[in-house]
C-alpha cells in the first residue's frame, strides 16, 4: 500500500515521477503533469476526476467576458475582464470494479506511480488497487496531448483484472466544470459558474460531440471524442454511447467481464475547436474530423509522432549538465515545459501559466515576450514567430488604446487574453508602457536570430513603428534638448508612475532605433504606414537625446530619476511572514521607498547590455542586491545573469537553484494554479545568459562563458538563421560547433570568432578576476543554497 | 396659469424664490430648497411627493454599509463602503380635491411659488390650482427643519377651498425610498435599494411612528408624526391614522367638506431619532417626546423660535455689501446653507453635500475643515467645536488604520461618515495625508479664536499630538538633515504620489509646531498621551528642518519636486467639451503633466500665508493661475483670496462671482445632487479674506481691505473669544467695530491696532501699487466674469 502525504517528484535525467497520491498537495502534481501543444491544456487530473485539486481543461484564447468592477471609476478604466474558462473536459475516465467505482482513496491503493516523460511527451501512470470487496486490478493510462495533431489529446487506458470480474470504464466529455472562485463581484461568479450554453451534442457509436457557446464573450466550442476498444479476453465488451438531455455530458459506456489475467484496453481521442465566427456545423464537424484523422494510425503512430517532434527540439535545445543531476532534470522540464506551451499555438501567446492553470485568468503579460519568447527564438523559432504575428494580428485593439489614452501608435495591453486590455489598476498597467518596448524588443531579436525577412515585412516593421510612435507620444523634451519619458511604471512593481525608468528609456531607446532601421530597410511598407523620412530621423533623435538619469553622487544609475534619494526600506524591522510585502504594506509605502519585488535596472543591465560599462554593472548589481526582495518569480532568472556576468558565479548558482526549483519544490505555494512559465524560462537563460553569458546584439551573439565551481560541463544549443549553434562549456574552454548554413561571426568575451559547419572552434576562458565580496540581499532574502536546491549530488 | 420651462431664482436681499414649477430642473431646486438644521435634512421635495428630482430625508450619519468592489486588490483598500440612504419621509402630505388628487402636471396651476427666507428659516409655498373638474382651491405650506427642536420638521399646510368641495389631507411616513442607483455592483444596489427592515410601527390619534433598522451598518431609526388639525368650516374634519402591514407606510388622513372660502390647516410635526446602540422601545419613545415637546408651543412658537436663533446668527455673520444685489443675496444664501447645515449638528461633521442631497455618497472630506469650518468658528464656533470633537471621538478608527498603514498616530479618512476610510482609489486619498493637517488647522484655528481652553484639554491636544506623530512616522530625514514627506498627494487632484508637496509640508509644519506648543500649554494632557519632552522636541525639529522646495531657476515654488520641470498640458489642443478633464484624460497623463484641477501651491499661499514673501505669492499666483482649470467646486474662492491679496481685485470678483453663483446657477450641472457646502463657506472667504484681507495667525487676526471697483463698501463680521467684530470696508477706510469683551489686537496692513469695546477706529487704505498684468488661465478656463453673474444691477 502506499502511504499518503508524500510530496516531491524524484530526480531522473529525462522524466519526472511521483509515487503515491498526495491528497494535500494534488494541484501542485496537476500543474507538473499538466499537458499541453499550446492550443490544449490538459491539467494533471487524475482520470476519474476525484479527488482533484483543480480540473483544468483550457484552450489557448478561449475566455469569458464579465464586468471589471471599480470602488471608483476612472477615464480609461478597461469595462471588461477576461476570465479563461474551463471547456469541456475530455480527461475523465471513470472505472468500476464489479459494482465498486474506483476512487483512490477507496479500497486499497497497492501501487501508484505517475511519470512524465520529457522524451516522450506522455503523462503515464501505473496503479494497482484492491476494491473494498478485495477485488484487485491494474491500471495503466498514458496520455498525450498530441504535438502532432493540433487539437487532440488522446489517452490509453488498459485495465487487468488479476482477479476475475466485471469491468466498466465510462469515458466522458463533461461541459461546465467550475474554476475556482478568485472574484468577489457576483456579476463575475455568476458568469463563470456555468459559463458555457449547450447549443448542440450528438453521440454515434463509441463517438460524441459536445458544442458550446459563451453567454458573453461569443466564442464556441466543439469537443468530439472517439474511442477504440481491444480486449484480450474472451467476452467481448459492450460499448454504448449517449449524450445528457442537457447536451453538458456526452458518456461511453464500456462493460466487460475478464477473467484473472485478462486485459482491456480503451484508446480514447478528444479534438477540441474553438471559433468566434465559424457555424456549429462546421465546428463540429473540424473536431471530429481531427479524431478521425488521429485515429488512422492508431495509438502507436500517435505517440512515434509525438516523441518524434520532441526528438527534433531536444536535438537543438538539449541542455547538458555536468554537475547537479536535479539540475539537468528542472533545465529538461524547463525546456519541456516552454515548448509543449507554445509548439502548436497559431497565432496565439502563452498565459502565464501556460495552459497548466487558470492563475492569472489565463492573461499574457509582457514577460512573455521578455522572457520566454526569446527561448523560443533560440530553440522553437516558428512559435516565437507564431506569438509575433499574434501580437501584430491584434494591433487594432493596441491602436484604439492609444486614441483612448490620446496617445499615437499602438498601446499594447498589460494583460489580455485577445489583445484588449484588462487590467483592474492602471498604475501597474496602462503606466507600465515598457511592454510595448518588450515586444518591440522580442522583434528585434527574432529578426536577427532567424533573418526571417518576411516576418519582418509583414508584420515587424509595423510593431516596432507604431510602437515608436507611442514612446514619441509619450515623451517629453527638455530645454537642454532631452528626451523623457514621465510618470511611467518600470518591471519593478514595487515602483510605479515614475519618471525616467532606465529600464523603459534604454528599451525605448532601442525600439525607436530598431523601428527606424527596419523603416529604412522595408521603405515600402514604411510608406503603406505612413512613416515619413522626417518621422524616422524623430525617432532616432529621440533615441539619441533619451535621457538615462545617473545619480553621479553615489555612482549608480537610479531606477528612475530620484530613485536612490527615497527613502531605503527598512528590511530589518520586515519579519519573514510580511512576504509577499504586497499583502502586508500598501502600494503607498511600497512606492515611495527603495524596495525592489523584481529585477528591473538589474534588468537593464542584461536587456540593454551596451549601455552600461562593466564598473557600472557590478556597482548597479550590488546596490540593488540589497534592495531586492524577489516577491516575483520573474526576478531570479535576471538576478542570475547578471551576477554571472559580474563574477558572482556562486550567487548565479544560487538564483538558478531557486529558479530551477520553483515549480518542481512549488517554492511560492501557487504552482497549483499554474507553472510559471517564464520562470521556467529563466533556467535556460540563466544558463546560457548567465553561465554562458551569451548576449544578443546588433553584431551577433556575444559569449562569456564562466562555470561555477559546482558545474564542470555545461552544453547547449541555439538556432542561428536556422543552423544549429552547440556551445560545450568547461572550466577552461568553450568549444563552438556550427551544425550547417552559412558561417557566423560570434564573439568569445572579446574576440571574433568566424564560425563554420564542421569546424568546431575551442577557444579559452580568460583567468576571472576579484569579483569583490559577494553582494548580500535584504536580511532574510537571499536566494535559497543551490546545495540545498539541488541536494548533495 | 404658470408656464413650466422657467428656471432660475429671483434676486432678494434676504431670501431666494422661483415661480412656476420647471420640471426639467427639479432636482436642482429642491437641493436649493433643502432645509437643514445639521442633524436633519429634507431635501426641497414638494409635499405631495410628485413630481420629484430626488426623494430626500436625511439624518446626519446615517448610512447603510456595501462591500467595495476592486477590479485589483491591494493591501490596506478599505473592504466596506458607506452610503447614506434615505430615512423615512416625513415630507409628504398628498391632497385630493373632491376625488381629484393634486398634482403639478394635473388640472390647471394657476399660481406656484416657493420661497427660502434665510431670516425666518423657512421654505413657503403658495400655489393656485383649478382640478381637472373645475374646482379651484389654493394651498399655502410652510415647511421647518427645527433649528431649536433638533429631531423635528414641520409642516404648515393650509388648504383654502374657492369653490366648496370636499377636501382630503394624506399625511405620511414612507420608508424605503429609494436614492439615485450610482453603484454598478448589484451587491451595492441590493443592499441600498431597500435598506431598511421595519421592526416597529404604530398608529395612534393622529400620530404614527415607524422604526426601521439597517440590515448591514446596524443603526436604527425611529420616525415619529402627529398632526394638529385646523378649520374654519362648520364641518369637523375626520382624522384617522393607520399603518401598512409591512411597517413601511403610516397615513393620517384628513378629510372635511369645505364650503368656498372655508380652509382648514394642518399642522405636522416629525420627529427622528436614530441610534446605533438604544433599543427600539427608546428611539421611538425619544422620536414621540421630540414631537409632543416641540407641540406644546404650537405653530407660532416653533416659527419664532425659528427665526430668533437665526437673528442670532446674523447679528454676527450678516455680510452687508453695497454692490451688485446678487452678490447680496448669494453671501447670505451661502451663509445660511453654512448655518442650516452644522448648527445642531452634535458629535457629527458636515457631509460635502451639507443634508442637501446624497451626492458623494453622502460622505464627508477634507474640505470641510479646510473650507468649512473655518467660516463655523468665526460665526458658529460650538458648531466647529461639535465637528472638531467628533473627529476627537472617532479617532480610533483613525489609529487603526494608522497602525494597518504601519504608521504611528492617526490617519484620518479621506472619505467617511462614521470615520472609517472608504475611499476606493488609494493615491487620490490614502496618499492625500494633508487632511490630517487640514484638521489640525482647523483646531488650532479654532482654539485660537475662541479660547476654548477645555475643548483643547479634552481634544485638541490629542487631535494634534497624534497627526504630529503621522507626520514623524510619514517623513524622512535626508543626508543634510532636511525632513521630507514623499510620495503624497496635495489638494490638486490632477497630480499624485509626488514627494514634497508645498501645501503638504507647510501644513504639516504647522501642524507640528501647533502640537508642540498645545503639548507644552497641557503638559498633564501630553504625559496622559505618553507624549515626552524628546517627542515635543522631536516634532519642532522636523518642523524646523521641512523640506519646502523652491524651483531657483523659474523663481517658483514647484507644487512638489520637481513639478515645474514637467511637461506642461497642452491646454491649446484641449477643447471646452473635454473638461472636466478627469472624465477624458486617464489619471496617468494629468498626473505627469503641469495642470491643475484646484488650488493646491495657491491654497498654500493662503493656508500658510507667513511662508512667503509676498513677490513669491504674486509670482506663484501668475504662474498657476496659467494652469489651473478649476474642474473642481473647491478651487475657485481660495484663487479669488489670493487674486486678491497679490492686487488683481477685478479677477478676484470674477472669482467671487463664480463661486457665488455656483449654486443658484447650477454651474457644474450637478447642484441636484445635492449643494456645494465648501463652495458656498468660500463665498464667505472670498470675501474676507480675498477683500477683507483677513488672515489668522499665531499673532491675531491681520487685515488688509481692498474692494473691487464694482464693490463700494462691504461689512463683515467674526467672532473674536465670543465676541463680535465688525469690519466695515469702503474703497478709503476700514472701520472696526468690536461689540463687547476684552481688548483684542489686530493688524491693520502693517499696523497693529488695540480694539476696545465701544470705540470704533477707522484707519485709512493705503494706496495699491501697480498690480501688473492680469494673470491669464488656460485657454477657455477663465472665471466666470462678475457682470455676468450679478447682471448688470
Amino acid at each position: 500500500m502506499v502511504e499518503s502525504g508524500q510530496h516531491g517528484f524524484d530526480v531522473e535525467e529525462w522524466s519526472v515521477g511521483s509515487e503515491g497520491v498526495d491528497t494535500e498537495h494534488l494541484a501542485h502534481e496537476e500543474s507538473v503533469f499538466g499537458l499541453s501543444n499550446g492550443h490544449v491544456g490538459w491539467r494533471g487530473n487524475l482520470d476519474e476526476g476525484d479527488p482533484r485539486g483543480v480540473a483544468g481543461s483550457y484552450l489557448n484564447g478561449v475566455f469569458e467576458e464579465h464586468p471589471m468592477p471599480y470602488a471608483e471609476e476612472g477615464y480609461g478604466y478597461p469595462e471588461h475582464g477576461q476570465s479563461v474558462i474551463n471547456v469541456s473536459n475530455g480527461q475523465l475516465i471513470r472505472l468500476l470494479v464489479g459494482d465498486e467505482a474506483f476512487d483512490v482513496r477507496r479500497g486499497t491503493l497497492d501501487s501508484h506511480s505517475r511519470r512524465l516523460d520529457l522524451r516522450a511527451g506522455t503523462l503515464q501512470r501505473d496503479l494497482g488497487w484492491t476494491s473494498p470487496v478485495g477485488t484487485r486490478v491494474r491500471v495503466r493510462s498514458t496520455r498525450i496531448v498530441s504535438f502532432a495533431h493540433r487539437s487532440v489529446a488522446a489517452v490509453r487506458y488498459i485495465v487487468e483484472a488479476i482477479d476475475a470480474t466485471e469491468v466498466t470504464i465510462v469515458s466522458e466529455l463533461l461541459a461546465n466544470e467550475p474554476l475556482p472562485i478568485t472574484h468577489e463581484d457576483p456579476r463575475v461568479q455568476e458568469l463563470l459558474k456555468e459559463p458555457w450554453e449547450a447549443v448542440h451534442s450528438t453521440a454515434q457509436g463509441a463517438a460524441a460531440t459536445l458544442v458550446h457557446r459563451t453567454r458573453k464573450s461569443g466564442l464556441s466550442v466543439a469537443v468530439s471524442m472517439d474511442h477504440r476498444v481491444a480486449h484480450s479476453g474472451r467476452v467481448t465488451p459492450e460499448v454504448a454511447t449517449d449524450v445528457d438531455p442537457a447536451g453538458d455530458r456526452a458518456r461511453t459506456t464500456v462493460h466487460v467481464a475478464l477473467e484473472a489475467g485478462e486485459t482491456i484496453e480503451v484508446v480514447k481521442l478528444v479534438g477540441h475547436e474553438w471559433s468566434s465566427t465559424l457555424s456549429t456545423a462546421t465546428l463540429r464537424d473540424r473536431a471530429e474530423t481531427a479524431v478521425a484523422d488521429a485515429f488512422r494510425g492508431g495509438w502507436e503512430t500517435i505517440a512515434d509522432e509525438q516523441r518524434s517532434r520532441l526528438d527534433e527540439f531536444w536535438e537543438c535545445a538539449d541542455v547538458r549538465i555536468d554537475g547537479p543531476q536535479r539540475l539537468q532534470q528542472a533545465v529538461r522540464f524547463a525546456l519541456f515545459q516552454v515548448f509543449q506551451a507554445s509548439v502548436r499555438m497559431e497565432l496565439r501567446s502563452v498565459p502565464g501559466k501556460g495552459l497548466t492553470g487558470s492563475g492569472y485568468e489565463g492573461h499574457t503579460f509582457w514577460d512573455f515576450e521578455a522572457f520566454v519568447l526569446p527561448v523560443l527564438t533560440s530553440t522553437l523559432p516558428h512559435a516565437a514567430e507564431q506569438a509575433l504575428r499574434w501580437r501584430h494580428s491584434v494591433l487594432d485593439h493596441a491602436r484604439d488604446r492609444a486614441t483612448q489614452l490620446h496617445l499615437r501608435g499602438a498601446a499594447l495591453p498589460w494583460r489580455t487574453i485577445d489583445g484588449r486590455e484588462a487590467s483592474g489598476y492602471w498604475p501597474a498597467s496602462t503606466a507600465a508602457f515598457h511592454i510595448n518596448a518588450d515586444v518591440a524588443g522580442a522583434v528585434l531579436h527574432y529578426v536577427r536570430a532567424t533573418g526571417d525577412e518576411a516576418f519582418e515585412r509583414e508584420a515587424g516593421v509595423e510593431l516596432l513603428a507604431e510602437s515608436a510612435r507611442l514612446w514619441m507620444s509619450l515623451g517629453r523634451w527638455d530645454a537642454r534638448g532631452g528626451f523623457h519619458l514621465d510618470g511611467v511604471t518600470g518591471p519593478d512593481e514595487y515602483s510605479a508612475i515614475a519618471n525616467d525608468n532606465v529600464f523603459t528609456n534604454l528599451s525605448a531607446q532601442l525600439n525607436l532605433r530598431g523601428a527606424a532601421a527596419a523603416a529604412r530597410r522595408h521603405p515600402e511598407v514604411a510608406e503603406a504606414l505612413s512613416v515619413t523620412a522626417d518621422e524616422i530621423a524623430g525617432w532616432e533623435d529621440a533615441a539619441e537625446a533619451m535621457t538615462v538619469p545617473f545619480d553621479a553622487e553615489r555612482s549608480i544609475h537610479p531606477q528612475s530619476a530620484g530613485y536612490t534619494d527615497l527613502e531605503i526600506w527598512d528590511f530589518e524591522a520586515t519579519s519573514p511572514d510580511q512576504y509577499l510585502l504586497q499583502n502586508h504594506f500598501p502600494y503607498f509605502d511600497l512606492y515611495r521607498k527603495q524596495v525592489v519585488k523584481q529585477a528591473d535596472l538589474v534588468l537593464a543591465l542584461w536587456f540593454a547590455h551596451e549601455a552600461f560599462t562593466p564598473e557600472q554593472k557590478s556597482r548597479a548589481f550590488s546596490y540593488y542586491e540589497a534592495l531586492t526582495v524577489r516577491d516575483s518569480s520573474l526576478s531570479a532568472a535576471a538576478q542570475s545573469v547578471i551576477a554571472a556576468e559580474v563574477g558572482h558565479l556562486d550567487l548565479a548558482l544560487d538564483y538558478l537553484a531557486e529558479v530551477a526549483t520553483l515549480d518542481l519544490d512549488d517554492l511560492h505555494g501557487n504552482t497549483g494554479e499554474g507553472l510559471h512559465v517564464a520562470a521556467l524560462a529563466g533556467v535556460w537563460t540563466a544558463i546560457t545568459a548567465g553561465f554562458g553569458g551569451m548576449r544578443d546584439g546588433e553584431t551577433g551573439l556575444r559569449f562569456r562563458p564562466r562555470l561555477p565551481a559546482q558545474v564542470h560541463g555545461l552544453e547547449f544549443g541555439v538556432r542561428i538563421h536556422g543552423c544549429i549553434l552547440r556551445v560545450e562549456i568547461t572550466p577552461a574552454s568553450t568549444t563552438y560547433r556550427l551544425a550547417s548554413g552559412a558561417p557566423v561571426t560570434i564573439t568569445h568575451f572579446d574576440e571574433e570568432v568566424v564560425l563554420e559547419p564542421g569546424h568546431p572552434v575551442t577557444l579559452d576562458t580568460p583567468p576571472l578576476g576579484p569579483p569583490g565580496p559577494r553582494p548580500t540581499q535584504p536580511h532574510g532574502r537571499a536566494p535559497r543554497p543551490a546545495a540545498e536546491a539541488f541536494g548533495r549530488n
